[in-house]
């Protein structure tokens, strides 16, 4: 489709949250046909996991995104999709690849949504595609269980705080979830979720360095819960960790069912976001240091510099591979 | 996409509107890829016009459209897309066709939004497509001159209206035309004003049965003049004729660029839409006749019922050749 | 959140309809919460009034809202909150109070929409605070008594108006009630509803001075009637007073209720907006006076200027005082 005004900040780049939804909405419709593909229970399939993404090259508005969506394991029980997404300026003809996700879903029953289905199992054309699918599958696993545990901080505001410290450019927002935000079982699309805290997230990015800034890049994120709708969902963003020209945002998103007296709030997703500054002319700009005050801060600034290397070793890995071949 | 409760009634079938806009996006896309296609002057389609379609089957919440286009001819000036629409429930894979639509695009130049620029040629796989192609253009061209003639009628309201008379469902709507309504040359995309279009013939249809009613066909819409951003657009529709089960709409569109005083208020399109009134179980239901008071509603019912009796006969004669092969 | 392009004007300025839906939203959440705080039946808030607001300052596109709510006053059947709405220029870091609002609430019973429960009071930091809030819970109870009077009146078209005149200028919208624009118990969300009365009491007044207008103060407005999903929403607006350099606008929605045949189309909701024009510069610029014609024309430019010679009177009042503390 092609993209509006308001899918972009006000230096006419799409908001990396509108690509995100765009990707999910695609990796649910193909992960939905699949698991209906065989006669049994209907069911939906919800988003459990998006693997580590990293945005290519900005899209602007007037460019046309093309989706595409391939499903390239399945479990037991889940499904995993490769989603490519592509801008087009049908102006120049000129295509980039902006995207590249691969996302987790689970078929959850129409008639119960507590219950899980079975997925049909797909054709691989080489064994070899089976076992690297597995081995994924077993990974993020790993990983879904991890996250699980971490999950109770909390974002306190601070009264009068200074430039470029934490408590500075923290943000929160509150979104009443509608009709529109939601699946055929009456949850939040993992897409809409992933969009509004892309919002956030830019929020705190601008509010530190004041300027025009992108995301870069994705964290793995886990849905551990559902999000009923009705809920009014909280979503938090606070600066970890700034390298010389990029800044990582954790972004949580805490969901209360406030109608339904029976449950709590609940903490119902987390993530980290990694943006860059630009300049005019789109080149990335220095970003102003993160003053770290309290001991939480700096343990947390100490993590996020262990995944910023552990990101550019991995790049730098995949480069000299890449250069060998 | 998926469909989303905004996009339909409270019965759950889409707007036809939601349906119109869709195919107009992609027959924008596929014809300024192709205008931009060889070296010169960057420029966007507009939609000129578009050929009378029906809607075969209505669409579900839930439901995936999947919109297909392609290009079937070019003269000098102006390009000939065919958007096909299909419903696919991806719970059960059952597919339908919904919409066959053929639109007309007139490339306008990015510098000068008042010069056309010329299209480069398609080529054809047989001689016969070319000349077919060239005959639907004499045709569309000779009717997009007609109309351009009978643009002067205006709405008039009536107080305290009599059940069932033109002046009970006659409606108008008000819409002030954002950026995300627009091009990038800033005037309103022409499936904008469809759906705004098809929202007022919908109420009217409405109004008129007091039932859940579908869109069942537009006429041949000709879009003569461009509407800019910040305008402010009268859409009003009116009744023109009912048959035993359908009911004719005329909707009118009007600009009034009133930021802008050197220009008056002006008539920017006009269409047929046919309505039919549904039953919970999806049957067409019988629809109040229309009763006609004024002289010119008598004559525009008069009209309604040729344009009705074409439309029957040109059917049978298509399924009677149809069951002829 | 972040200012989009579709929520400004064309000279960037948000539209005041989008600030008063944001408020609503967070009033509408921080009562629903409350008043289910206690065990009891589940409910939702239903705005029944806002009190008079004034728009302090514009807000631009790129800008974040910070909008704040707290419960100010319970009463055993309804709950006041206040609402405060700041702009973040978050490129300079500058911030502007925007807007404060009051706003009452009734809760009303998820499974018996017409049965209002009671609210589980609060606690006040000293006696003071809880006797003036009876005392404006009292106010605007006889307020809203009134305003259910004085309800009856239609607006009829004029045909080829003289510009300046009531006529020339007055606007009406309709709308079909979507599921988004609803809370979960179907009806429409308080916020919708004053965004489309900003919208339409825009149009007036863009119409009258052909410049870039914004929405200066609102006026009281009580929401009498429940609108249920699926109804047809008729939102007039016609221009009642001009000072030198404010026009006041009054806006009435009318509901029809068209599927369910039992009801009648009733007047929902009036009220009065007052606009300014701005130069490039944003200084306030005059306007050009209205020309009333009829008996009822002049006595509605009466009371408008009745209003607003209170308005004024109470300001200044309000700035001596400070001026003496």
């Amino acid at each position: 489709r092609i993209m509006r005004p308001d899918d972009a900040n006000i230096a006419g780049n799409v908001h990396g949250g509108t690509i995100l939804k765009m990707i999910e909405e695609a990796g649910a419709i193909i992960s939905t046909r699949h698991c209906n593909s065989q006669a049994g229970e209907p069911c939906v399939a919800a988003l459990a996991r998006v693997e580590r993404t990293d945005f290519l090259s900005p899209m602007c508005i007037g460019e046309v995104a093309n989706v595409s969506a391939e499903i390239t394991y399945t479990s037991r029980h889940s499904v995993e999709v490769q989603v490519n997404v592509m801008s087009e300026n049908i102006l120049t003809g000129a295509k980039k690849v902006t995207n590249k996700a691969t996302l987790w879903y689970v078929p959850l029953s129409l008639k119960n949504v507590n219950k899980v289905l079975e997925v049909p199992p797909i054709q691989y054309a080489r064994k070899e595609q089976e076992d690297e699918g597995k081995k994924r599958y077993e990974e993020q696993k790993l990983d879904r269980l991890e996250t699980k545990q971490r999950n109770g901080d909390v974002i306190f505001p601070i009264i009068n705080p200074e430039p470029h410290t934490v408590g500075y450019s923290q943000s929160s927002l509150i979104h009443l979830v509608g009709p529109s935000d939601c699946t055929l079982l009456g949850f939040v699309h993992g897409g809409v979720t992933m969009k509004l805290m892309d919002e956030v997230a830019g929020i705190v990015a601008a509010r530190h360095c004041k300027t025009n800034i992108v995301t870069a890049s994705v964290d793995a994120i886990n849905f551990h819960e559902k999000i009923k709708k009705g809920s009014v969902i909280t979503i938090s963003g606070r600066m970890t960790f700034t390298s010389n020209k990029s800044m990582e945002i954790e972004v949580f998103v805490d969901a209360d069912p406030f109608v339904d007296e029976s449950r709590e709030r609940y903490r119902a997703v987390s993530a980290f976001f990694t943006y860059v500054s630009l300049s005019k002319e789109g080149k990335p700009l220095p970003v102003p240091q993160l003053l770290t005050e309290t001991e939480d801060e700096k343990r947390r600034f100490e993590e996020g510099k262990g995944r910023y290397l552990q990101t550019k070793a991995k790049r730098q890995a995949q480069m000299q591979q890449a250069a060998q071949q």
